[in-house]
Order: structure tokens, then sequence, then C-alpha cells
């Protein structure tokens, strides 16, 4: 996907604790902004989560696979810009792209790539409810709805 | 300190990643919250910090000793706001009081003191500057000044 | 306490997502090795800690004070030890006082407090079990007993 | 690569500050497990790390690409066993190949990759010293040599 496609925006702040000894962004704490681009993304929906770190709308999700690239250094203190979309949902799960730049900036610093599963009380596999496939389609510009997969 | 002597709040989320199997947030993760408000704190007053964690504002401070009460609960999602300000200044140190609410409420969950230690370039305790020191007398109510310890 | 009245040490290294941009531990996560240390220590005596983090010597704990002091610095890939003991029970409550070192070292570089209550199923205040009483009296050395406070 | 193909372990536990609200340990915590692997496989063949994050083994790394994928649950206290192995090296570039698995289980819960470039003193691709793939060549079973890549 291009910045272009992506229509939800979250900002995140590097704080002290997420740079390491050579004074950039420690690997794993970019999952931290990821995640943070996607729960807003979700509660930009309108939709709240609750204590047990469910949303209200119906699916009980679990990440299946992280991807992420790191294609230039954040600093401590930058401000980033976490850029956040559906890009595909089957049957049971869908999958976040989101790209993160600076401020002020459209170049890439890192992008990835989350496929999240929908469980049921039995924590396999659930289809994903008609009312967040609406929800996103209205929403994305570049979805592609697999539903047979 | 009482809450009506804090003059500056920051904001803070918490994330999924900040809560334990009980729900509530792990006590470590507070320090986190803390940070980011003293951070925060310093910025306000017009200064940066540099890639290396030192603020623009002549000091090279580590921290020297926390003391946090938990005495509610924070749970996943709640927004909490920080409150900060500087109670003490000594020759070398000064501490930073901080309390945290939820939004919408004025029951303080947890409150901290943090002392900060000024270096020189050897490591070694270092006079805090005068422009310092005239920056926290302006801004604070309740600021002691005890030069001589 | 002094290092030599402390009978349970815990290892821990010092991680590159521990260290900040000065190449320092961040005094945050020096809560992480007080809280290895704290639950090795009670595993020590034979008990198992479940998924929701309790321990199976029927106490429901939690953390109400926290109190570190950054004697010097700790830096990547060093090898701490935590020393970890019970100082006081009172009717309710309980607390940890641990030192750190390096490793071949006894030169303490942090030493902390921590003070658990334990807790009803109503989240109250409930006296502590006297099992719990009498494992820590039988292996502790400098421990005091304060059961009316 | 199978789990027979893997020479290196390491042993990790999942502590309180790495599992959420739901009881299993946060996605991006994989990543810190999965760190520790990789230093504990460079340590393995002899080489230190220094208060900068670089090994003494001649080269200055940084990670480019993760992927994670997230094949069961891990629980608080489990004891993980983190499986690393070097699958290919590249002309600036190489690969860990890693899987974790619970004690006492060959069952794998989760598998990961990781590219890392080596640098120069300019922060660009730089080759990877012959040294470095003497060890590993002499260490892995199942290593490809891509040196024209």
């Amino acid at each position: 996907m291009d910045i272009k496609d992506f229509k939800h925006i979250t900002d995140v702040r590097v704080r002290t604790y997420d740079v390491d000894s050579q004074g950039i962004v420690h690997n794993m704490n970019y999952l931290k902004y990821y995640e943070t681009g996607r729960v807003e993304y979700r509660r930009n929906f309108g939709h709240n989560i609750n204590r047990e770190g469910i949303f209200d709308d119906g699916l009980k999700v679990v990440v299946v696979r992280n991807e992420i690239d790191y294609l230039s250094f954040a600093f401590l203190d930058d401000l980033l810009k976490v850029y956040t979309a559906v890009s595909w949902i089957k049957k049971s799960s869908f999958c976040f792209e989101q790209i993160i730049t600076k401020e002020n900036s459209t170049e890439i610093i890192s992008k990835a790539k989350g496929i999240l599963v929908n469980l049921d009380e039995n924590n396999l596999p659930s289809p994903i409810s008609k009312k967040f496939i609406e929800e996103i389609t209205t929403f994305e510009i570049k979805l592609k709805i697999l539903s047979n997969e």
C-alpha cells in the first residue's frame, strides 16, 4: 500500500525506555507503536476495549503473525506517525498493514503486517462478523475481501 | 503536596502491554508513566531532549531514588493523568513529586517521589544551575530551595 | 540489612532492551530484576505461581509500595545478583528487602524495599496465613514479626 | 528448518510483566526471547558484547527485518526453550532462524526469522567478515552461503 492509501494515523513519542545503547529504538519496541496504532484504529470506529483486552465489536482476536521491516532509524524523543489500515479480510482472519514515518516527513522508516485471527469460546478460529466487514469496507480504500480463504 | 498544588499534567493511556494477568497495570510500568510526566514537565519550559537523553537546560541528571505508592488499581485502556511538580532543590539534586489520577476523577491511585542528581563530566555531583532554579522557582507554588544541603 | 544477612540470590542478565541511550540500565527496569528476585524467592520454598500470577501458598498479594535507590550504574550484559529477603511481616502485609550487586563484587549498586498486601476475595486486606509466617520465620535471619500492626 | 537442525538452545522464563490481561505472553515480548537467543548464540562462540551493544567479532549489526509466527500460547511462568540458528549468510547480511518450545515438549509455539545487516562506520552495508562466515559454517548444519547476493 502507498502512504496516500492510509486513512488512519496515530502519533507516538519515542521515550527514554524505548531506545537502546546505540541511541536508536530497539527493534522490539516498534511492536508497541504498531499495537498502539491497531488499538486506536479500532477505537476510531467507536468501539471500546474492555479490561480483558477485547473490543465490543463482536471479535475476540489474537495475533498469529507479525512482519516488521526496519528501513531507517528512530531516535529518542522523535514524534512518530503510525499509519494503519486493514488490507484484507479472510473468513476468520484479517491483516493490519502499517507504516511509520517521522513528524513532517513522508520517509517510511518502518513498515509492518500483522495477521489477527478471530477466536470462538474454545479458542478455535471463528468467522469474522458481517458488522466488522461492513465497517472496514466502508472505511478502507484498498481492502480485499477474501471470504473463501 | 495537594492535588491543587500541581500545575503540570500529562495524559497517558494504559496499553495492552502495560497490564498483567490480573488485568491491572504492572507495578513497574507506573515508572513509565512517571518518566513521561517528568520529560513532558521539562519540555514544558521550552527545553528539548537530545538523542543521548540530555535536556538542553544545562543539566545532566540521573535518577538516584524512586518511591512509588500504589493506592488503587489502573486497568487496561484507562486514560491516566500524571501530575508533576518539583518539590525541592538542593545543591546538586532535586525532587519530582507526582501523583496519578484517572480521567474525570480526583482520586489519587498512585503517588511518587523521584530524586535526580546533576552530574559533571566525571559523573560526580555538580551544582544545579541558577537558570534551572529560577525557572522552577517562577513556575512552582510549593517549592523549597535547600541550597545548603 | 547487611549483605551477609541475605540467604536468597537470583542471577539476572542486563539485556539490550534494558539499557537506555546513556548506555546504563533504565531506572524502571530495576523493578524487573527485583520482581524476578521476589518470584524466585517464593518459588524457592517449593511454591508454584499459577497463570493468574498467584502463588499456591494461600496468599493473593499486590504491591502497595516500592522504594528503589540507585547507587551505581549497571551496563549492558552485566550479570547482576539480586539478593532478596523478607524483613518484616505485619498482620496483612510484609516487606521484601533487596539489594543488587554485580557478579564477583560486593558493591551494592541498588537497593529496594517492596511492601505487599494480602487481599481477600473482595480485594480487602486479609491476614497473612500462619503457614507463610512459619516458612519465612524458619528461613530468615533478621525477620521482624509485627502481627499487631 | 526442523527442530533437530538447531544446535543452540537458551532458556527463558515467562515473567509477570510479559503476559497481558488475557493471561498470555504479549506478542511483542516474543522479540525479547528471540533477542536473548540471538545474543546467547553469539556469546556461545566466545564473543563478548560491549557496552554499546556491539560484539567483539568484527561485526556491527542492525536488525532490518523480523518475522514472527505465533502458533500456540505461552503462559505466565512457562520455561521456554529458544532454538537459534543462522540459516543463510549473504554478502552484507545474515538470517537468524528461531523456534520456541516449552520445557519438555517439542511442540513449536512460535517461530521467527530475523535479518541483520552489517554496517560500516557510515552506517552503510559492509561485507560480513570471513572469520564470522567460518565460525558459523563450522557450527551450523543447514547453513546456506549466498555471498553473491
